[in-house]
């Protein structure tokens, strides 16, 4: 018999149903009453900010500084690049009119029609790049490197909680520069920011790569993507850095005079990760049991439960509890107190236990009257399950290193999965086998990555469609070798990273 | 002959006009191209930043939590509390279609109607409530008390940056209560910390009270506030705190079971500050000069101006200016550490004196080749113009006293303006000639704060429109006393502030 999990369904019988009900078991979010719109709880939230704090501090060590800048995009600002507006136009919210008058059939009508739309922002390359060319006069005011944190809108039709939601959550940096080296090293640099951040903070491994001509951003020359696995296998694009050209510097006069007195066009960059790696977060680690956080991440580290069952204890099991929060509280992780709860609340122990289970927190401490006579916690591990009773003394002289090995435990879990999941493939035949056979236990896998040869061939994209595969993109660490395309024949030099994806 | 200021015109010739260009010296924002919404740059933005940061400690110590709700509030949801919809059906921004597509002149067009009006949340207490009525079931779900940092849109036709745009930027805390009395004691709790947070963060004094009937947030039963005297006298409500009572409860069906298991309302409370008080901090402190940021919310508390002529010289001075960085970080102001920027650009000394004068940074240290062989530093305060050449390590010694004093000197020199400028009135005649009394060398000067009784009867504020004076509140602290109405002679308990407002 199957052994009782918390989520139900599990992820082998249903992914897509297992992470909806993760998100409702860790009261992370839930969907709204608007069409598309999410609202995130208190507990999702709290990870949200942990990742905006690790992000903010990396951007500004590498010289970014924040601003703001308005919601709204007039409808000609977006016309100005034509790739750029092609690729929002189909899904965004236009405001028309800025007031509400009584209808014929007394609700309230929209009123006072605005001579010229506005667009909610998908993306602020438009509306940033009209300050930007008000800002750069010379090529002393170079480089420019902003960043800004904000909600932008993309119209979904269908849409999944984190990860596509027609509003989100996110960060956008933009920056100009003088000379298009500088303008792709920036690039390049803000794609390293993110590796490190998915595999350090996030315990995430990716690929880094560039996109193909097929899957760039609207308007840019070159984009660059993390990509990472999933458990189910699926690809999940994680973090973007678009190398932009001169595109939008010529569509909106980004214009600089240079050292000889000529005025040139800079060129610039932007880059993006939202409230999806939420989403990526939970897929990659979480279990049949609810989510499973990396402590660098994690809103507490260690939740203390007191167990007694008379008043009496209960003041001294209570003390015990705070001793240990109070020592944990002076260690450091990763520069940062250890974060302690207590959780005193009036709530059965099993009922109590699985609700921290399910909310994912690393290290739980149960403390009943017989740990303080031994001088002992009862631990347990949410990465392993693995629980323990230890001297207290000796937990908390250990407690950060565990957070550490639960934090590396995590990445080389995932990373293993990515690597068993990551074939060489050199034929067609082989390449349709990986991406359709059914594994009957598990409906929900996918295949996994397939490293192939190909060209920029439309027969390539024709299969791949039917297939229902994307390349997510050429990845930087492969090496060059002499190949032919799978799917045409024609010679080719590199491999693409091929898979399913979110 | 008037000095030469870094502001024209100054506070005194035309106070409007000396704001704008502070912000401008300062580079601290600008307008943007979409009607009514600002950019706020990257000076500005750091400031905002370091305001949220305090704000956000203060919120999570007094046991909230974030969380994020939608953008967009369908029509039907505001609609549910009339008073709330009358207060902002007028100026909102209303979303109606999800795309755009080529329309007869080739130009885009808006296009995919939706089947109900979206709008902007001008505030979201509606879309709120509606995730708290799902959330709340038990009287053990409360209190539920939750914040929430976002972007804000109301349709202003008059705007001025920071004061009043139609896109701002601001926190919204809202919570719901088994008791109205713990609702009161969460409304008078914000409003507290928003006090706590003008005095003691912005060195602003405040007066805290009551909103009159004709003052109150639409669909509020009460709304405190916290009042702040600008230097030409006006008036600037500077955060709120609303006691809704059950009137959003009932509109939204936010119900919970009592210990009795009865199913009854709750009882909600909101309160917001927003960028707002970005321009407040600009009108309390701000001199002739430029900007003048208190310490505690400036982005550098020193900046370290490097002097040489030669190259030779300048690998030394820096290493000075690097020790003195080095010895400032390990020192403690409220609890961080002294933020220290060199400025070692190629720009002429008194250009560059002026641009860190007119962006406010409390102390400036210049340091030549003169200063090292004396082992001294030449410091200038912001605060008071003063400077003199002191000892490198006397000042190393001194500089958090000195940024103390400096945060002190600021609170008590606004305290003073305050107390001066507030006056107890008790004649019609006499209030009259203190609302319209010009002092022809200073035009924008408007008499100030008046403490006078008061009723809530019509012909009182016809007079006070006339006036264009607003009761700003009946402030906490002011005895009840015996007296009369001083425009309808009717009796009278307590005196109410009047000003001019922002």
């Amino acid at each position: 018999m199957a052994k009782k999990t918390a989520i139900q369904p599990t992820r082998s019988e249903d992914y897509p149903s297992w992470y909806q009900q993760v998100i409702k078991a860790a009261d992370m979010a839930e969907n709204s009453d608007v069409r598309g719109c999410m609202v995130i709880k208190p507990w999702g939230y709290a990870i949200w900010e942990n990742m905006q704090a690790a992000l903010d501090r990396m951007f500004k060590e590498t010289g970014h500084e924040n601003a703001y800048f308005p919601l709204f995009i007039p409808l000609r600002f977006l016309e100005k690049e034509a790739e750029h507006v092609d690729g929002f136009a189909k899904e965004c919210a236009v405001v028309t009119h800025h007031r509400l008058e009584p209808g014929p059939d007394g609700g309230l009508v929209p009123a006072g029609k605005l001579e010229e739309p506005l667009i909610v922002r998908p993306t602020s390359e438009t509306i940033i790049g009209s300050s930007f060319a008000r800002w750069i006069q010379s090529y002393r005011d170079l480089p420019l490197k902003i960043n800004q944190w904000a909600n932008v809108v993309r119209w979904e039709l269908r849409t999944r909680m984190f990860l596509r939601t027609s509003e989100f959550l996110w960060q956008e940096g933009h920056t100009a520069h003088a000379t298009k080296e500088e303008a792709l090293e920036e690039t390049r640099l803000m794609l390293d920011v993110y590796a490190d951040f998915a595999e350090n903070w996030m315990a995430m491994p990716v690929i880094k790569g560039e996109k193909t001509d097929g899957e760039r951003f609207p308007g840019a020359e070159s984009t660059l993507t993390i990509e990472a696995m999933m458990q189910d296998r699926k690809a999940l694009q994680s973090g973007t850095s678009h190398f932009l050209g001169q595109n939008f510097a010529k569509a909106q006069e980004i214009k600089y005079q240079d050292t000889n007195g000529e005025e040139v066009h800079a060129w610039t960059t932007s880059w993006g990760l939202s409230t999806r790696m939420v989403g990526a977060l939970i897929m990659t680690h979480s279990d049949d049991d609810g989510l499973v956080l990396p402590p660098r991440l994690a809103p507490k580290h260690v939740v203390i439960s007191p167990i007694y069952k008379s008043d009496s204890d209960r003041g001294q099991i209570l003390d015990y509890c705070k001793q240990i929060e109070n020592a944990l509280a002076e260690k450091s992780f990763h520069g940062d107190p250890v974060k302690v709860m207590i959780d005193d609340r009036d709530m059965r122990g099993g009922e109590k236990k699985w609700f921290h289970v399910k909310r994912g927190v690393p290290i739980r401490l149960e403390v009943g009257p017989r740990d303080i006579a031994d001088h002992k916690v009862f631990m347990s591990r949410r990465d392993t399950g693995e629980n323990q009773s230890i001297d207290k003394n000796e937990f908390i002289a250990e407690a950060v290193n565990i957070l550490a090995n639960i934090q590396n435990n995590l990445y080389e879990r995932a990373l293993k999965l990515q690597k068993e999941n990551t074939v060489r493939i050199d034929s067609l035949d082989e390449f349709k086998a990986y991406f359709t056979a059914k594994d009957s236990n598990k409906p929900e896998i996918h295949g996994g990555f397939a490293m192939s040869h190909w060209c920029e061939d439309p027969a390539v994209y024709k299969v791949l469609e039917e297939l229902k595969v994307t390349i997510r993109c050429v990845p930087f660490d492969e090496p060059e070798e002499n190949g032919v395309c799978i799917f045409t024949g024609k010679p080719s030099t590199k491999r693409a990273v091929f898979g399913k994806a979110y």
